[in-house]
């Protein structure tokens, strides 16, 4: 409650990616998905933030090692993600559209289980400067 | 609830105004706004955040599409806002002075009714990269 | 509720500072806190973004003046922790680890009672781009 | 030559303008300058960045300090341009159009006999992130 | 000379592209560009800066009118490039490997004829925050 | 010349300084150097930007990868300056006052016989991101 406290943590991939729903007609891809059906894949530099909250432990005045959450996010997201084809390269994604809200979420699950249970997690992902998500809301 | 998410999306726009109450004395207007009361205007680059949440949809992988959310930010506040006077120029502040507090209130207003009411809605407008303020907290 | 709004400021300070428990070992201080347990000190530029909650006033339409906020930042912690080894030169932390998360929670406590008490604060404290903190969560 | 070296320093004012050249028609200032001919004027956060190259003091370590390039910068310009409106405020801009370029000739003017003559002089000026200029090229 | 200035104007793109040179063995590609080299290709948000150097205009007070800079940057290259493969979707790069450099080369022979001859021209390429190229030097 | 293209890198590292030049009495210290003449150091984080210029390698596309360049920049400054007091820790200033000036002279001398002698080599340090420096200018 009211001393708990918040640390995040910032990394970046860069990956190449393309949606595109199989389910649905060409036609319906198009319209929904614009230039970001384009089927040769475009591609972004992402920004990714992880928020862990809960209490400080007094020995240390750590609420989590940064370095820590770093290495975490690295082995489960980045080393992942990084120079990849979401779509093609990334078994998450197999049957998952890579919008940026879906990311968010496949990004949670990862690193839910590398954090201890007591610690709240929420994943914000910028896909581009002017547009980003955060799960959960 | 828990598989709830917040879509972000990013506009600007380059605006003049003054902070003026004329039901106060020069004298309070001068203490209370400082430098902002000058007669003559001054003005800013406003950088405007419109935080969008809601449940995913599963066939899209979208909250909500980024650009239909940016076309209305578009039509609603950067094409009524961008490059005016708003003291002078936008009827929403003939009687309300545009602090940035009462500038993502108006916004907040415009906005409402163009998002489908089972999404939830912040605004966060920056009126400098050192002053910003979101709305509703 | 519904119409409250929260204002941001953001000022910046630089300082040296040693992360160091002295009832640990060394060997404990140098797994715990790696390279930032050099004792010779290192340092950061910091950015403070100080988040105030409450409802606006209608007759200047602000929450609170940010260039009061501002002076009440400078006052309290700027001026005190600028261009300072916060280990040596900051009563607060003679005894308390300055990690961000024991900072943020000193700043609080400075700022708390300058502060309205009808107004929520929040402290949220960047040590470097990639690593901040926010208190109380 | 060889062991010159650029000290770079940065400061911001906001201000109101009106681009508009009175020998001209309404319709040639409408078509050349679009928006910003806005009567009731318009504004920016501007981020002047000047530039000094010369020198280093071998007995200071510096080509000029950076805190005195500051103040010259604040009493020249941010004082005389900060929440003002250029055109009806500023002496300066009486007739002169306040583009960003003639603005970084205005301010490289105010500035070069303040800053010693064998040290080089530009002025970098952001009109907005993605707008600016430098003088002389 | 003395008084000459230049005008930057930023745009963005967002692409994916691999780097190989296919007349090199697998071993060299891998060796050469790494992580880059992926077969399924990964992506960018470019930022693309276009700085234009002459003789302001002392009728408009313009060196070129940004507006159309920004347009020109559009339609050669923000409308080609974004939300595209270069290598596959771009003609320029079907026998030009798209590294940072070859693509700032490339942007300045689709800009230079449609940029006025007596004014200067450069291109300054983010490929990300930390990694970018001008050309010419 | 013509096709001359310039490759930057940016790296970054956070440390300690003061500024002391012991060779002058305390009242000219205190007065050269202000609040940076704390005799318990500050610090800042720090970012470094190399620039390189020289011929495009037609067959890799690269002036110099900058993987490589990272590698030059991390084992020659950051991994000797990194949450370092750069005054008690590190020899190069030993008897050189660690000034953003001082510290872009030293880290070209550390670079420059890393980098081949045909490529043209400019380091850029910003301190804070309102004061920076350039060498050779």
């Amino acid at each position: 409650m009211e001393d708990k406290i918040s640390v995040y943590r910032k990394e970046h991939f860069n990956a190449a990616h393309r949606l595109h729903n199989p389910g649905l007609t060409d036609e319906e891809n198009a319209r929904i998905y614009g230039k970001c059906n384009n089927p040769n894949y475009h591609g972004h530099n992402y920004e990714l933030v992880v928020k862990v909250t809960g209490l400080i432990n007094e020995t240390t005045g750590f609420l989590i090692d940064t370095k820590e959450l770093s290495n975490v996010m690295k082995e489960m997201v980045v080393d992942r993600f990084d120079h990849k084809n979401l779509n093609l390269d990334v078994p998450e994604f197999k049957d998952v559209i890579p919008t940026a809200e879906n990311m968010a979420r496949v990004i949670y699950r990862l690193l839910r289980d590398k954090i201890k249970s007591e610690l709240d997690l929420k994943v914000i992902l910028y896909e581009t400067e002017r547009n980003f998500v955060e799960y959960p809301a």
